[in-house]
């Protein structure tokens, strides 16, 4: 475990010696590099990179780092930021009437497998309620009224900013959010979708796979965008099927992909793991 | 090996007793069953069936035994079909400018992993000559004049229909085959598409899996039928890459892809493994 | 779900007929066979079957067709045994310090997605007790005193006997237990271990994997026999690793592995479709 | 296709500063880096690198970068090694009677998959002749005469020297190779063996596999040292197999996991892509 890490992600114009000024910038201040990652994208000439420092053998702190970063990261046009794994991200898990994956992620950072906090569990179904308490979170019943999905949207919105939520992870939540609710958590919603997308779009994919007759099937876990089903990928899985398995075999195995997928999707998140380039990611595991 | 086996295939309504009625007239006529698969698909209420037989024990030979069988399978109308693994399959090759493909069916054929004969190979890039040729194979160069490409299509037709082939295989050949062509070999034309479909259908998967970020490539062998890419899949496999992987990485990988899944399709396809059922396929491995 | 067919196990010496012998008894007595799966070892001329019955159809319940089906087994020599799904299994769940896998197989049966019963979770370790107690399941606590380790596995036993346990699932319980147990249980102890068995046999297979540089980590789900770490192994995966994975990424990317392939393990043991065949397992997936 | 870059591939005692040190140097000298990978062994203490540069940009050739570059190496007690992709290995292929991996390994050489030269093809059996022959590879027949095994090694052993070879893949070679061969072409001979090591060393693992009723198979690119199947593991894949799978499965799906670890392996040496690390292996894919 790195918890207590600094890491800075940086996102430029690929140039010569990106690599050379960054890390003798850390060496300098006598950082210690625990991990390096790079990555240049040759089609759109964009640099990428990811420094895992240990702060314990750094003359400065996190502040005074950013502040003498700064110049250096203006004069080579990087986007960059600094984050702290001492600052634990706060997740806001929504769910929906299948509990397999917020039941997975809860116990995924009660354990500490995922470095995080629970900042809320909010369902619009009943069933994730014992899951929640059973670990200690707390959790909201928020049922959506017929006609009124606009005002169930409200009330999920208000438990989540009132929780202090870094990042909502949808946990089977199976509704589509507005454009004012994405806008909101720009970058830090992630999704998972019962299929390998860009194949089986929409609604119940384990129906699509198994009419069309597909030999594996597959989950996806992606940033969720104005566009649906269409958001940055980050993580995806396939496991393989036949003709003997029916819809509820589908349903079944899928449940091992979405598990495994979300919650390394949201490890990968929350110990800053994703760079966002565009609609597709750089993800240094 | 089982290549002198006796292979009855069935599809009909589903209805109870109708393991019994097949496996105790083969009990009754002295033969051995080797391998017994059955498959219910429920949602359409059909049986599929595959017997494999040692012909070695039975008292009859393949003609009487389908007179034998006809008036049982016609009591329980049933759709059925009886080979040999003694008449062996004659494949022609269609390739196109890449050669991965052919080479690797003219291997697997030439060392026996796929038990067919070779009916002829055909291409309208000269690439494929060399491998053809090496292995000793008949090798016909057809390139495509510009603006006439249905010349092109006949004269390929020409060379298969006079070749005796059973079965044709487009090993990466590129080309959209007519409608007449397709009808002309209905249910015999087996295509490898170098993606994980239903995504990323037509042209230049790999550059479309690229521009949306997948996490994964794929490769699907099917049927061709007269709709792109939409005809039954036979067998799909999907292999892991990253946002280091650039689109000629993703062409390196797919092309162990492509050969695994192609190899697979067209052995089960030549030792009559797979039954059509609608779109889909039930593959008795 | 088909939680209250009937399932027909069948293990006997090879012979023409018998799959036909079995489906002409289930049909003559009204049943509808759901599933039929056969298998022949052709090295130990051995047959198995699995038949799966609706018993809404069958003219017989489940002790008549016990009765009748009886001396047609004794006429061929058949072992078998007759399982319902009305009896739903009970599992004891032994759990060490680490709770992934108890955690796991709890939610798996309260979900319902392991149609089971718990009938008591045991460790040597408090931390299952949380998981345990937040779904509502008895839970006790049994360390081990150093040097009687005798007195602690008996106690352990006197839970498991007192409980009505029709399994034992050692969810990384990392005891190893004496012969007079297994045999209490005999083939009724499934285990996880947490590498791809035969490599890395006995304690700390992730340390033995980084030190041998292997590029794949696995799991394996086997029943418990009395020599370690070599009874039938009835499910195994493995996935990928590099250099840059540390022995704690090992240990983190195989609780997925663990968690995925001991819960397959256990569900298709309760659903009666492991079949031991020697050191070895028939799975009716 | 990157063949004509620069590798400068580093090993060394890990300390602060060395990327730095090394990005520095190319950037100084014009050079732009395509590809930069390091990883530190923090349980030895050792930091590598791999940097592949665009030659084109540097204002040294690539003996002046030698010579630039040994005292910058010394200071940091560095070793370090310099290759060009524009001088293509020469590969000696070793065959036995089973020709997949020899075939296999020919096509992608001479399609350029594999960016090198075949030194020679060398096999005790003739099988692999036609194939050599094929591709116009020059082939040399050495059958083992009985009794005299050292005999032939030393004929084979001539034929490489000879040749020229950079490196020995042994496709299926099937016979053990005295120390005095290996120690002439250290870590420098490449073996493909059909299992997951360390599981089922030695001869038949197939049959080995079968025995114990493993649910999966694999095999494993290493390469060879004095110890049978213990050398540094480059590759490895798996592969789903069931109770239904006789030895002969096993043998046929095995054929496709050879091929493409073993290419994969031969890949990955040809583009010095990895380095040794005791007995494991860090590769820079």
């Amino acid at each position: 475990m790195a918890s207590s890490t600094i890491r800075l992600l940086i996102s430029c114009p690929d140039a010569r010696g990106l690599i050379a000024e960054a890390t003798t910038f850390v060496r300098d201040h006598g950082g210690n590099i625990l991990e390096a990652d790079q990555h240049t994208d040759p089609t759109q000439g964009r640099f990428f990179m990811r420094l895992e420092i240990d702060p314990g053998e750094l003359d400065l702190d996190q502040d005074a780092f950013a502040r003498a970063w700064a110049p250096v990261a203006a004069r080579l046009s990087m986007g960059w930021r600094l984050a702290s794994g001492e600052q634990r991200k706060r997740i806001a898990l929504l769910a929906g009437p299948q509990t397999h994956c917020v039941s997975d992620i809860l116990y995924r950072v009660w354990s500490g497998e995922i470095d995080a906090e629970i900042a809320c569990v909010v369902s619009n179904h009943e069933s994730a309620g014992e899951i929640a308490a059973s670990l200690g979170r707390p959790f909201t019943h928020l049922p959506v009224a017929l006609g009124d999905e606009g005002e169930q949207e409200r009330a999920v919105r208000d438990v989540l900013d009132a929780s202090g939520a870094d990042v909502v992870v949808l946990a089977r939540y199976m509704r589509v959010l507005s454009p004012g609710f994405v806008a909101a958590y720009p970058n830090r919603i992630i999704n998972i979708h019962h299929s390998f997308l860009p194949a089986f779009v929409g609604a119940k994919p384990y129906h699509q796979a198994f009419a069309r007759g597909v030999k594996l099937i597959g989950a996806t876990s992606h940033y969720v965008t104005d566009r649906l089903d269409e958001g940055p990928i980050i993580a995806q899985q396939t496991s393989g099927i036949s003709h003997r398995d029916t819809i509820e075999d589908l349903v079944r195995k899928g449940r091992d992909l979405e598990r495994v997928v979300l919650g390394e999707a949201v490890r990968l998140h929350v110990e800053d793991r994703v760079i966002i380039d565009g609609n597709k990611t750089v993800v240094f595991e």
